[in-house]
This record gives C-alpha cells, sequence and structure tokens, in this order.
C-alpha cells in the first residue's frame, strides 16, 4: 500500500464548488454495481447472493456534485448481509454518509427457496427475482418488496372448448409490497402466490409428481385476470402490506407474446384502489 | 380460408362471463408484442422500424376477462404507420374496441438519425430507443415520450486534477417529456440534449472530425450532476412540455458501474418540483 | 456543410503504420451498430426491419490497424436491401474496401410472416428472430442461416401418465443452415420447423382456432429430444443446405429452467455426423 | 415428506422406450437454471456466487430420451463448491449418472476481485464475469475458461491528432482459454489482461487515484487491434494454456458502436494460428 503524504489537501475539490443554476437534483449516485451478500429472510438462516445495487441521494441546488466514491465504500465497508428488516438502517446510514435528507436504494437479486416435490418429497431449490426499493424522503422511511414467482397458468377457455388437453405455460407473477411492518419476509409473499396458481413449479420433480401437477393444472384453470384477482383478494389478509401491486405476464404456448394484467390493491380497504 | 359456420355461436364465451370477486383489473392486455410499422417525425418522412407493443384496458370488477384477440386485431388491422400527433387516436380506438373507460399503449422501437459529421460532413445514421406511453384515463388523454440520446461526457475532476488526459465514457440522457402539446417532435427532444452534452456522436468521423469532437469534450467537461442540470434548463424553455425527468447514466471508463443522476422538473414553474 | 481545405493530409494516419509485434488479427471491426433496411425473402416483397451487424476483416501481422470508419461508410451507402442471395456481394464488397482478403458479415434481424389462423383464417404477423452469418476466407464465401422459430410443444410423459391434460408450453426452435445453394428462403427453413412441432403459434386466434392448436398439441406430443429428430429428419429432405444444427430450449411451464436439445447433421449423409 | 408407495413402478416410462429414427442426440439436457455455489480460485478461499447452467450428455439414436432429472438433482445433491481444478469430477459424474460417453456443462457466474486503488490503497471489490466450458467426448476431458475483463481504452489516433485531450472508454477483453493444466486461475488470465490495459479498472478511487488513473491510460494509448495483440503475446508466455482466443469490445466514445478485434493463439507455438 503507497502512502499519499500531501496529495488530498492539494488536489481541486471539484465536486464541492458551488453551483449557480439553481436547480436541485432528485437522484444522484451510482448503479448498476455488483456485489455479493448474504440475505436473511424468514428461516433465519443466511443465503449467499449476488446482489446488484442502485443507490442515490438528493443534492440541494446550491452544491455542485455528489461524493460518488462514498457510496461504493459504503458497500465494500458494511455490506455484508442484509435483511427486509435491516434494509431501513442501510438507507439512514446512506443518507448520514452522504449528508443528505434523502436516500435511494434499490438492490436486485436471486433468491432461492429449498423446495419438496408433491408427492416424491425429493428437494431442489427453485429460484426467484427479489428486489428490494427502500427510500428516505425528508426523514420518512418507505420500503417496496418485489418478488417475481415463476408459476403455471393454464387456460379457463382453452379447456372448456376444447374436447382435450389445454394450453398452460409458464407465467410470471410479480407482486410489490410497500410495507407497513418490516417484520414482512419474502417467503410469505412466495407462499401467497403459489397457493392461487395453476400449479406452483418444481427444480426437480419425479414422475409421481409430475403427474400430480399436471393434473392439479388442469383441475385448477385461471385466466391471467383470475391468477391476479386470487392473489390480489389473498394478499388482502396480510396486514403488514400497506399497499400492494399484482400483474401476472403469461408466456402464451400458443402465441408469441404475452397475456399480462395488473391490479393495485390494499389490505382492510378493498382490493382495487 | 376455412369457412366456419357455426363453431362461434356454439362455444363457450368464458371471458365475457360474470365475476364475483368485486376486483376491477387497473391493466389487462398483451405484451411483448413486435410489429413494424412507419414512424414519422419532424421531417414528414416515415422511417420503418420495428415496435414492440404493450398495449392494456382496465376491466371493471364484474367481468371475468377482455378479448385478447382484439388487441392483435388491432395492431395487424389498422397499426401501419404511427407518430406522437397519432398516437392519441390510437389509444381512443383501443378503448372502443376493447369497450373500456380506460387504455394503455407502451411503444418501444429504435429511432435513427441521419447526422453530418462537425468537420468532413459525411452523413451517416444514429440510433436511438425512443419510448411512446400513452393513456386514456376516465376519458382524459396523456402521452409521455421518452428517448434515450447517447452523448460523450468528460470528467471535469479528472481533467482538473490530471496533469494529461481526462476520462471520457459514452452516457445515456434519458429524457422523459409528459407532453401539453402533440406537435412536439422526438427530433426536438433529441437536438435539446446533443447541444448540452461534452460532445454528441456520430456513427461516422473522418480524422477532422474525431479530432474536433475529442477537443470538444475536453473543452466541455461535465459532471452526471451538470449533465442532468443543463439539460433540465434547456427543457425549461419548451413549453410543449407539461413536465419532464432527465436522467444521465455514465457508463465510467475508470469503474465498472454507471453514475447516474435525475431531475425532475417543468417549465415554467422553475426546473425542480 | 463545412469545407475542410488541408486536413486530412496534414494529421498522422496512425492507423497505416507498421506494427512489430509479428501477430495477425483473425476478425476486427464493428459491432452492435443498428441499420434499418428491406430484407427480401421468398415471396419478392421486401420487407422492412431494423438489423444490428458485426463487420470485421482480418489484418496481417505488419499493418497496425484497420480503416474502422469504411464499416460504416458500407453500412450507410450501400446497405439498403439485404437478402440471403445478395449476402455475399456484401461481404466481398467489405473485404475489397478494407483491402482484406477475408471478410466477417453477421447481421441479426427481426423477420415476420403473416399467417392465416388455421380454422377462422384470419391473418396475423408472427416474428421470429433472424441471424446471417457470412464469411469469405482466403477467397471462399460460405453463409450460414439461422432462424429460431417459436412453437408449442407437449410433453409426452405428462400425457401418458396423467389422467387428464399435459403440460406443455412455448418453445424455441433453432435451425442453423450452412448453404449450399443461396436460393434458399428463411420461409423455407420456417416451414420445415412449424410443421413438425406440437402446434404452430399465431399472432391471433379466434376461439375455433384455439380449440383446433389445443387439440392438435395434444394429439402430437414431443419431448424435446423427438423435436430435434423430426426436424432433423425433415431438413435431411433440404438439398440447398450443407450441414445443419438444430435445437429446440422448451421454457417447461411445470420447472423454472429450460429443457434442450440439440442434433448436427447433413442432407444426404445421414442426420448425425 | 409423503411416501410412494407403488407408483413409479406402475407409471409408464416413455423416456426409455426405443426410438426408431436412426438419429443421434449430440447434445441433451437442461438449461437456464440458477443455483448457488461456493467457487475456489487461487487464493484458496471460496466466494459464494450464483451460476447459471448449462448441462448436457449426448443419446444414442436407439434410445427415446435422457433423464432430465438427474441433471437437477446432480446439482442439488452435489454442486455446493466449483473450482477449475474440481470442474473435471463434475463432468465425468454427470456422464456416468446419465450413462452416457459425453458431457457437456457451461456454467456463468459473476467472479470478484478484492483490488487495492493504485495510490490510496483503499480497497474495492471488482466484479467480472466467468463461464467454466467444459466437456468429455468419447472419455477425452476439456476444459475451457471464459473471463470477462472490464478496462479502460484510450485511442491512440484521437490522441495523435488532438492538441489535447483523446476519447477513452470502457472496454470488455475477454480471455477465452483453452487448458493443458487445471492449476491455472482465473485470477491469472485476469492479471495478464489488466497489465496490457491502458489502465485496469477499480470500483473505488480517491482523487489521488484518478489522477494516476487518468495519467497512465493517457500515457498508454490502445488501438482495439493492439489490446488484443498485447494480451495475447502475454497469454503466450501461459504454458498451462493449450490454445487460447482473445478479443476486446470497446464501447467507443464517440461513437453508439463498438469497435472489436479478435485474435487466436497457442502458446510456444506463436500467436496466431
Amino acid at each position: 500500500m503507497n502512502s499519499i503524504p500531501q496529495f488530498p489537501t492539494l488536489m481541486a475539490d471539484v465536486q464541492s464548488a458551488r453551483d449557480h443554476r439553481s436547480i436541485g437534483i432528485d437522484e444522484v449516485g451510482i448503479r448498476a454495481i455488483r456485489h455479493p451478500l448474504l440475505f436473511r429472510d424468514r428461516d433465519g438462516t443466511a443465503q449467499p447472493t449476488v446482489a446488484t445495487f442502485e443507490m442515490y441521494v438528493s443534492l440541494p441546488p446550491e452544491q455542485k456534485g455528489t461524493h460518488m466514491s462514498r457510496f461504493v465504500a459504503i458497500l465494500n465497508e458494511r455490506v455484508h448481509e442484509l435483511s427486509i428488516a435491516g434494509f431501513g438502517a442501510l438507507l439512514r446510514h446512506t443518507a448520514d454518509r452522504l449528508e443528505s435528507s434523502d436516500a435511494f436504494i434499490r438492490v436486485r437479486m436471486p433468491f432461492f427457496v429449498n423446495k419438496h416435490a408433491p408427492v416424491s418429497g425429493v428437494a431442489s431449490l427453485l429460484d426467484y427475482d427479489l428486489m428490494l426499493d427502500g427510500r428516505i424522503e425528508n426523514g420518512k422511511l418507505s420500503v417496496m418488496v418485489e418478488v417475481v414467482v415463476p408459476v403455471t397458468s393454464l387456460c379457463p377457455c382453452s379447456k372448456e372448448i376444447s374436447e382435450y388437453g389445454a394450453h398452460n405455460q409458464r407465467s410470471h407473477v410479480t407482486v410489490r409490497a410497500w410495507l407497513a411492518d418490516p417484520s414482512l419476509c419474502v417467503r410469505d409473499l412466495i407462499d401467497r402466490v403459489e397457493s392461487e396458481a395453476s400449479s406452483e413449479l418444481f427444480g426437480l420433480l419425479k414422475r409421481p409428481d409430475e403427474k400430480l401437477v399436471t393434473e392439479q393444472a388442469y383441475d385448477n384453470p385461471k385466466f391471467v385476470e383470475d391468477m391476479v384477482r386470487d392473489v390480489a383478494r389473498n394478499l388482502c389478509e396480510e396486514t403488514r402490506i400497506e399497499r400492494f401491486e399484482v400483474s401476472s405476464e403469461n408466456f402464451e404456448s400458443i402465441h408469441n407474446h404475452s397475456a399480462y394484467a395488473l391490479v393495485r390493491g390494499r389490505p382492510g380497504g378493498g382490493a382495487a384502489d
């Protein structure tokens, strides 16, 4: 490690100069930076994953620039572990260290659940895309959790009009939950979605499992509209959520495009807002 | 073409059934569908491109499903040409044909400008990512135009502290403009961004051109914060815009991540909201 | 347009200097450049599309650099229309203009076919990903055409073991055909793939069409292994192909991963090599 | 865990049926499956990462289908840790368990190096894209390692012809090394690339570091052709490699496309083949 005797004091600090355009910056910082960490969810154990961060603060009109290197320093010095419950502390630290009233952090990562096949019980991991999106604005903290749950959807119309068979496909059900209570876990959201699908997915299925999920999907057909309504109804029971959005993108097996639906709602106050 | 004597009347119309969950759907339709079309902008000529559509309507609580095939029919029957000015008509037609009070269409496409190199004058195309995002809600039309303008940014700090050279890189300046007046053209937005960059980009540069853009960028250093402030100030003069967002993502040549800044503003009422 | 009196003669031509490392360059040029063009296929009409090019030549050990701007000039001056039959001329022109013995061009574009639904006959476009990959090496021209054909696959095992239903999904069947005869058309390859799928896809289906494709897929189950074997057998009848690869990626509706298979073959000489 | 008394013996095993098309399958298995693991490289410690796998075997003409679930079982039962040295054992186990003469595994993952800034010495992680591509064919094992090293490139022509400044940008230097000796480490390849760039990249730089890398890049200009030649010359000294490919994609800061070059070579036998 080289020593750096007098450099920093002599070099111009351009970013700290005064700005005269009278335009405040809503968000400024870094993005597209990958960082390995341990993510802790419902079962208490911490799973290793690789996250991609966006980290911003706001900047008042009179300040020329932010301190970009501090964001990277925060990641390298402090972010070894993360959880929904601990996300607020990271936001607060970022606002403090960057000397800003606001902080915005969006972090995406794959998340794994060890699932058991429904008949044989064999275990395998299933992967989900997880995003935490948090903000402190004027001192007020809010956190949104987004998880993409891949499921099977089977078309009720195709089943009804056909003498046999029914087209089905993989669908991505995306839940965005704005939290009222940070004790909510990712697994809680995943469970609510999977219980409403035509069938849930598994990494590993034996033949008896495959028979079961095939028949289960056929017994449980859902339009993309049904999927989002049923998940929305289910999410309305989750009181740790302030409001939510649920969408489903069905990668139609009979088309080369997707069917899509989205519902916004809030527990207690009825599903649609 | 086969004839289809009595099928439609005999087959169950599952989508039109009554729904009992009391949950309205905010958006339902198709997405990820590619469609070739002619896009007409400022110079009046129509350029061929390939667009990717999202098309949605809303659905009242009592209706089980929408008519997915009608969205595809609209594209195939009517969407041969598109422009900002003509986007409202497509939204209205979609709402009417799907018998909905609301319609949402998001369409992404590459957009080309034939540019002339600054010294040699040689012509070449430059490509931009364009998105139109329109909505009719309760009869009210609003249109947002997003264009990603690739430019050069050169770091003022690096220039200031170094005895020679300065790191520079490609940046994506993204403007989102909510329109007050649909006579605005994509080219108008591109011009405003390119005039504020350290340097604009070209497909084809001869050596005298390369000398000019290199020196121009060095003479015109901009932090990511400067870029969005200067574009914001410029956009404030565009009265056909109701409000805007401008962001810049600098793909830093000295890091493996991006620097990013975003400003929201509105012409007349000052830059920041 | 500015005049450029004496610049070019005075400026150093660094690329043309002599190189002393004794290392020839296998491929050098430009990539990730988008360019609109008309693509002409079987029916003779030219469809507008937007292509993304890679264009390279080789460089002998003694030459320091290639002339990057000439590749862009070729695109802007000459590439307004393209076809499989005309691809060789573009490769030869590139080698000539860059003064190289070799030229390599890879161009990707969406390709559209206007299809008619199987019962109702309603027309709609379906999109395919097309790539032409051509090379001139030591004066010898070879062209490979790759097309990704999205289809439905239905699982024979799931059908066999389940009392009702069968999981099915969208699959991407990718054919790579090294041409013996440039009169081959993209449509010829697409037709051969679609005739072997559990069912082909359509942009727009009415209910009677949906009934037909659902039952057709159930009547015609295929493992990923069956799909590539059946397409390979079909391609063996196409004598304008010297050799081929066919793969299928099935986006399994019961898993969150894909099943995949690939066969290499050549007409006449048997399917597997 | 449910018990599964007699199911498996009663259910048809469709995949094991005899096939009559006389077409062997070159590759069959699973792809696009994500799996967390520990990757062990030069310093002996194991870093957590998330990998994406492709796993295939070959299938003789007479066999109808492979056993897809066994690939997933291998991942879940055995793949908790991976290294270049241990990759051969995974390939052999896969061939054995799938009862095939051949096995092909391609695995992609982000890889991190903890780097120290050149003047201040502050530490930060830098991320690289890593791929291992291994195959056993007819009993013979071969392993290729690909790593994408992001660096700075500065244009010699722009520097030469301009009175001040020079355009520079982030570049991706990709090395593909076919191994002669599995003791090679990813870090060894990265070091060889970074030592040849105009400048290497860092996650975190203080002002004195930024001054140094800016001036270093200006002192060390490289065309895309120079970059691949210099890395090729360096790789020729690595005797644990049988042959290699090195390419560089420069995301030009004055264009919206990339410059690209590629060299193939082998240590000992001279750089170009």
